[in-house]
Formats: structure tokens, sequence, C-alpha cells
């Protein structure tokens, strides 16, 4: 990138925002997990404090309603909270392997420290639970690393407001100084991922943006890990036994969830692969025949989204089932399966809005072929009661191969399910191969969101004063400590 | 890099060197992980058989002796065999949320699978423990990868005959046809990690050759991991109440450690802080007076450390204190604190050979800065009694800052010994900040290399019969079947 007067300013203003951050970060890092987790509480207290508030300046800055925005901070302040836990329970990050003094071979002990400060790109569709105060911030502050987000221009006010919220929430429960920072603009984001402080970033956005930031922090002097969270397309495979058993409520399924919040989810099921047999584009323009205009969180994203679909749909291979272009209602596209492999580029790029692509297929057979020509997601579904079924080994056979290609595609497959709505628990993996995610190890939400930001670090035969608390013999309740 | 006509024919015999790779992986995911045990006892099996014909091969390609050959060759069997226990204790990388029918959350599980072909890029300096059949490539067939292996120019003999014995040992233990591949040259190399079929990558060797082959792992269409282990100056802190209780015995110690294996280890402790009321050079002259020209790996090996030692001893800063440029005698350079941190840009750079850089303090206080301007290392030594004097809190203080540095500095802190020598087990680190590492979450050596290529993978209300094995109730022991 070409530095410009901008980028110049704004690299300033970063190296300000940052000043002291290491020593931020020697401070913190100094802290016991109790305090952290206590920590973690304060502000999810603080921001179901402002409950009312934060959500009317949602609300007024993203189209998005209530009832939904109050659900979704309840999730950020559970998951605020569920971190806390989390760092208190140090005993699965530690291993032991006791001296032999026959052998003559060391005590050993490894445990896990900060990376140290991070760079969190904060997301537009997700204002509370992927935004200032979202998982990417908890999981950093509960791994002990301070964060700086890069507030998203989606909702400026309530980013500021948050920021406010945090920041003050922090220094009541005790945290350093500059615990949490913030800053704004697109150059700023650029100049963060860069600074020589900054030793991680996570991301959640388009390929694009994505992309570029990655590229940035791959290439400075000392590369970092980049957590990128960029583009899915989360296909559906609708297996035959399974539509014919419900037809309606498959595709009632399918309309509930492609259009929910406008279609402006990263989980948004984009491709639909349905036995020919099976008339969903009929029963799909039935029930959205009278659709309306469906509200974006944006009008910059709207534009985006349209030119996105209308790309797609400019393909020979892709026909419009329902809705239309140029409008936020509800679209389904519909195609072949031959001539969506091969028109296979276009069609699998992410139109972020209440768009779906249906792809009919003749024999469960080319599903396999079909799992292997897509790009990585974060999620793959199948419907399916098949395994009921013992006596047709050969279909069996078929569906092992196709769930080993889906788990090949994803970091999530869902039975009998739609992929909107992430379970956030130990067990979860929001991620997959790229572009779903730019570091295929590792999950952004639940859990083990943490162990992005947390490297190992080993101690030789240390005096037990000198060992961190976490590795002491006896310390294993180290956590209920403060 | 600008495509040259070599360059054009490595990428082809690349391309042919990996046909139908993507179907071994298929194959040998779908085998488990009792199967692939036997595997890696088989390779360990094999090698051990041919141990004579090897060490015999290596000796004449190396100029190391047969004594080291044969201990680095049961290390390596050794590793084999660890990652064959390893994989079939598959119990910590599983999580199960269960169903709670009330709130409707789903039946969430989570586990680990191969990330797919890996690149690994054999070093030179241990050509069994790091070669065809070293720690990346046991690590990488325990996650069940198939693995291609970049062979080291400096063994050809011995990694060719050592993938013939690979080859063998896994196609009579039942591991799919092309399971291990080699190649060979450095244009190879280049199309090798660039190679669409390849998942990942695992180097060990210079900060120039990783750095670059690094670059172009992140600059794919679709990035993948590159676990670099590049270069390590391994600093050494030595205190003065360890220095004055044993003055000798602490200079036999750096002797023995930086000469052995001619310095030609990427643990080898590169700088040495000392206090200056300890004649460490002088003791070192006297030492070392007599001492011989050690055998390099290789005569292209040595030209490059001359080179690199010549740069260091250009330097204003250093005085030699025994031994001579310009031949691979044991080389003790020296300087001061304020001297080394005017020039330590060049200063730190690695010298691999028998060199090493001496740095006299006046004060401990100093240390802490000194460390905070290292570049990150694999190691940091650390030689004190300190923490017995509990009546000196202000000393015990300053320990605790200058441990918490050496921690930010390095994956494994040793104290009161010296790096060279890495335990292997679960509580192993070897990787560091960068250039250490590429990679400051993994360590290259243990147990732990294995999740270097191992990636989650959730199944959201799966039926029992459709989830991998490991993840079924009452599956714990998964591993001991066949």
């Amino acid at each position: 990138m070409i530095a410009t007067a901008d980028a110049s300013a704004a690299a300033a203003d970063v190296d300000a925002a940052l000043a002291g951050i290491d020593a931020t970060a020697r401070e913190l890092r100094r802290q016991s997990p109790a305090v952290r987790a206590r920590q973690l509480s304060a502000i999810a207290d603080a921001l179901e404090g402002h409950r009312a508030e934060l959500v009317a300046i949602a609300a007024g800055e993203t189209n998005l309603e209530a009832a939904r925005l109050n659900a979704e901070l309840t999730r950020t302040t559970n998951q605020l909270r569920m971190f806390g836990r989390v760092v208190t329970d140090s005993r699965s990050r530690t291993e032991v392997d006791p001296a032999d003094h026959v052998s003559g071979t060391p005590d050993v002990r490894r445990t896990t420290r900060p990376v140290g400060p991070v760079a969190v790109f904060a997301a537009g569709n997700f204002p509370f639970a992927f935004g200032v105060a979202g998982g990417d911030t908890a999981s950093a502050l509960a791994a002990g690393c301070p964060v700086v987000v890069k507030r998203h221009p989606g909702h400026p006010r309530l980013s500021v407001r948050t920021a406010e919220i945090v920041v003050q929430a922090l220094a009541g429960a005790g945290a350093p100084h500059g615990t949490f920072r913030s800053v704004d603009g697109f150059d700023a984001g650029v100049a963060l991922v860069q600074h020589p402080s900054i030793r991680a970033a996570a991301f959640t956005g388009s390929t694009a943006g994505g992309r570029a930031l990655f590229d940035l922090a791959a290439s400075r002097d000392r590369p970092i890990p980049f957590y990128g969270e960029l583009g899915s397309m989360n296909p559906v495979f609708l297996l035959p036994d399974a539509v014919h058993a419900d037809p309606g409520g498959v595709a009632d399924g399918l309309v509930e969830s492609f259009t929910m919040g406008a279609g402006q989810y990263c989980t948004k099921p984009g491709l639909v692969f349905h036995p020919s047999d099976y008339d969903l584009a009929g029963i799909l323009a039935e029930r959205l025949a009278d659709s309306a205009t469906l509200a974006m969180l944006s009008a910059s994203g709207k534009d985006r989204y349209l030119r996105a679909v209308e790309q797609v749909a400019a393909s020979t291979a892709v026909r419009i089932a329902s809705g239309r272009l140029g409008d936020s209602v509800p679209l389904v596209l519909t195609t072949s399966l031959d001539e969506f492999i091969a028109d296979i580029d276009r069609l699998q790029n992410e139109c972020f809005g209440p768009a779906t692509l249906l792809i009919e297929y003749d024999d469960v057979a080319q599903l396999v072929g079909a799992a292997r020509a897509l790009e990585g997601s974060l999620t793959a579904s199948i419907f399916t009661s098949r395994e009921t079924d013992a006596e047709d080994r050969a279909a069996r056979t078929g569906l092992t191969a196709l769930l080993d290609e889906l788990a090949e595609l994803a970091g999530r497959i869902i039975f009998n399910g739609w992929p909107t709505g992430v379970p956030v628990g130990r067990a979860t993996t929001h991620g997959g191969p790229y572009p779903s995610s730019t570091a295929v190890l590792h999950t952004s939400v639940g859990v083990h969101a943490i162990d992005r930001f947390l490297r190992p670090i080993t101690y030789q035969n240390a005096p037990p004063a000198l060992l961190p608390v976490g590795l002491r013999n006896g310390s294993e309740h180290e956590g209920e400590e403060s």
C-alpha cells in the first residue's frame, strides 16, 4: 500500500493510541487468573447496567430490532463470563515431565502465557457479540492480553460508548491503565496491524478486507498470527430421504435461515444442493411471493450486497426463482449442478444479504465431487435420516464419503439443521479452511477462542519459588486464589 | 521469485511426485489411530534394523561421529514411538457439549482431524532427528497427514536410503501408497510450498531461507500454516552469585555447550551475559588455548559460518578473546553491554558454528533492558541461586522482572543449565518468538508438535453412527481398537 498523508496521520494517531502498551502488557500478565476473571465479570456487569442505553443506540445505528439486540447483548455478557470461568481453570493448559534422577532428565514444566497486545477488528453485523466487547476482545483479555479495537464504521456511537464502559469497568476492577484501547478509521486499521507492539490480530469481515490485513500481518519484519474470519458459503446438502419426508418443513427452515438478519450472518446458507425431483424453487417462490424489502444494516452494506448478487445473477447458469435484483427482498437463485460447476468461481462468491442459490442434482453420488469443488466454509449442513437405514450399506458408504468431504470443507457439520445460530461452548468450532478462516487450526467463538492468544512456555529445572504459580506442585486450584 | 527453466522443470517434477496425494490423504485419514501407531512403530523398527548401515552412511556424509549418530538415531526412533502412543490417547483433544432439551441447545462435539498433506523441509544438522524420518515427519504422520520431505543437500545418500526404508515400512504396516514421498533440490522446495495439495509446511533451517518459504506460504491464493524454526541466539544470563560460587565450572559448561557438534545446534548459546568482575574471557582463553579446528557438517556450511562470524567480528564493539577468524576453532568474542546495545542488529545475527559472544555487564539491574532488546529465541538460560535468599526482597523482585522478560523472549527458560540438549516429552517447547519460530503458538519438538497438523472439527446433532469413532459415547478407549 502507498503511504498517503492520511495514512501517515493515521499511523501517528495509532502510535499515540498505543503509547505505553508494552508496559500495560507487563502489568496485565502479572495479574492472577482470578483477578482477570473479575475484570471480565465487571465488563459484563457494566454492559448489563447500560443495557437500555446501549440497545437504543445500536437500534438507531443498525436497523436491528431491539429484541435481537437484547438477545445479542445477553450472548455477549455470557461470553465474557464464560471466559472468566475458563481462565480460572488453568489445569488443561499445563504439562509436567518430572525429573528422572536415574537417567538425568531434568524437571520440565509447560504452561501458557499471553502473546501480547492484540488488535481486534470489530465486525458490522453483530454490534455486540463481534463488536467492541465481543468474543475476540473477551478471549484476548481472558488470555491476559491488552486489546486495541479498530471500531467498525457501521455503529460509531455504539462503539465509542461501549469502549467507554469497558474502560471504566476495567479500571474499577483493577486492570492496568490502557488494558483496553480503540482506534477508528481504515488507515488506522492498516497502521494497527503493522504496529510493532501488536503481537496478534483478530478480524471478522469480508474476504477482500481480511486478506489485505492478513498480507500486512504476514509481511511485517516480525510476522504475527492473523486470525481472520472471512467469507463463507455454508453449503447445505439436502438428501432425498429428508426432503421427501418433509418437503414443506425443509423449505420453511431454509427461508427462516437465509433471511434471518436480512441474510447478514457469516453462517447464512448460501448454497443449497437439492434433488431435482424436489421442487424447492417452486415451494420457495410460493412462500416468498409477498415478501417485503428487508432492512439492511447500512446503506453501504446494501450497495455491496446488491452489486455482489448482480454479479452472480449475471451468470448464464443462474435463474431467479423468487425476488428481484436491485432490492433487498429475499432472493432465490437457482441452477443445476453441472452449470454450477462450470461457473463455480463466480457462483461461490459470498453475497452478504438475503440471497441463496439452489443447486439441483440428479444423483446423490454427485455430491462428493460437488463438495470437493467448494471453497472452505465455516459450516456444512446435511439433511438425512439415512443412518437409521442399516440395511442400505451402499447408501451408508456413500454417506460416509460425503461426510468426510464435508469435514474437509468446513469447521462445523450440522445434521438436519440450519447453519445460522452458533452454540457457544467448549466444543464450538467457528472457523474452517480458507477463506472461511485464515487460521484453520483455530476457532473465533467458544472456549477455545482463547487458545489464539496464548503461547506455550517451558521451564526447565526451575526452583519452585520462581515457577509461575500455576506450575508449582499442588497448585491445581490456583485460579481460586486472588 | 522469477520462474526460470529450472524452476519450471522442478515444479513439473513436484507435480509428478505429488500425483494422487489427495486420494492418499483421504485413505490415510480413514485409518484408525491404532493403525497409525503401528505404522510409526514399523518405521522405528525398520530404522533400528538398518542402524549400522544408516549410521555408516551418515558418518560418511556429515563428519559426525558414530556415537553421536547412534544416539541421535535412538532419539529418532523414540520420537516415532512416542507419537504412536500420543495418537492412541485421543481423549485430550475431544470436547462434548451435551444437548439441553430444556433450552433447546444442540448436542455439539469437537474433535480434530489431519490438516492434509504436509511439506517437511529437513534440516542439515540433525540428519536423523530433524531429517527424513525426524520429528516433523513423525508428528505429521501421527496426525494422519501424508508427508512430502524436501531432502537436505547435506546428506543426500542418507536421505534417499532413509526415505526408501520409511516407504517400505509404511507399506508393510498397511499405510496407503504415497503416504510418504520426498523431493530434492532448492527449486523443488519452492514449488512444494506452493503446491495446492500441500496444507501445512514445517521447516528447520536458516532465517533467510525459512523466511523466503514463509513468505511463499503466506502469499498463496489459499495461505497455509508455515511452521519455521529459524535462527536463535539462545542468550545465557550469568548472575553474580552463580559465577562467583563456581567460576571454573560455569566456564567449563559453556565451553562444552557452545562447541558441542561444532556449534551447529539451533540451541547453541550465542550470547553470554556475565558480570564484569568475572573474567570469563580470561578463563575461556586459557581453557581453549590448544583447541584444534573442529570438523563442520559441510564445506558450504563452514563457509557460511566463517562469513557470518567475520561480519560480527567486524563490529568495533567486538574483540577476540580466543580463537581466530577464517578457521572453525572455538571462537570467543567479547564486548560490553553498552557496546552490544549500540550495534545490536549486527551482533544478534546467528553464527551457525563454534562461536559465542560474551557480554559483560556492571549491574544486574541492566539485564531487564538487555533482554528486552533481544530478538526472539528458542531458549534463555539463567544461572542463579537467588531464590533461596528469601531475605533479599529487592533482588527477588529484580529476578522476577528478569524472568518475565526471558519468558517474553524465549520458548524455554533453563535454570542453571545450558541450552544444548532438548528434553523430549509432553512439556517440551521448542519454539519461541520470531525469528526462532514463525509460529509462536507451537513447538516443533515433543508431544505437542502434533498439534501443528490437527485442525478442529465440530459435529452438531450428529447421529451416533455417523460420528467419528472417537466422539461416540463410551469411546474413550478408541485408540486401543484396531
